[in-house]
């Protein structure tokens, strides 16, 4: 039961955040507000398409807000709510496992996508 | 300089563990060794395929051991490795998460696919 609890957890966590690039924009999102061109700047591998649905969810799950400023010419900004700071400790355990991951000695197996 | 490392370690991690299922198959096999049949009928939605190659490339990245029995019919076993134990804090994270993201109280913004 635990089991199955602890696994149907899981997989509302990855169905979310298991995207190739979802923690990836977090973690840049965590340091703070991001224009639309900032983040295609940190992560030029990701399609304008990509980050775009990527943001969506996000914000559809309320863990991400879209502010429009009627500057000319309009500034879009992206930052995470409240509720998105709690993606914070996903990063930070994944940023962990990857720096863990990268320093394994040459010879280790390797990461294949 | 600490955000461009911080990302590129968050996305090696995601490379290798950022599939739908794949940290989900890790939280079952944290509970100790499986057979394929077993981790099919934790997992129905996935495919046999598609668990066939998670668990290929959690091999090939050293995290899990496949050991076959010379039994009649054979019977093949999974394990995480030492190296695999460490990626209990990455279930354990995206667990807390995802219970919180069920507990969110109804009307709250939901978690598309």
């Amino acid at each position: 039961m635990k089991n199955t609890l602890t696994g149907c957890s899981v997989e509302e966590s990855m169905r979310l955040l298991g995207g190739r690039w979802r923690l990836l924009l977090v973690s840049y999102l965590l340091d703070g507000p991001k224009r639309f061109s900032d983040l295609r700047r940190d992560m030029p591998a990701i399609s304008q398409r990509m980050l775009t649905l990527d943001l969506r969810a996000l914000e559809d799950a309320g863990l991400l807000r879209r502010t429009v400023y009627p500057t000319s010419p309009i500034k879009v900004e992206y930052a995470l709510t409240e509720d998105g700071e709690r993606m914070r400790p996903v990063v930070e355990v994944m940023r962990e496992f990857g720096l863990w991951l990268k320093a394994r000695p040459p010879g280790q197996p390797k990461v294949k996508a």
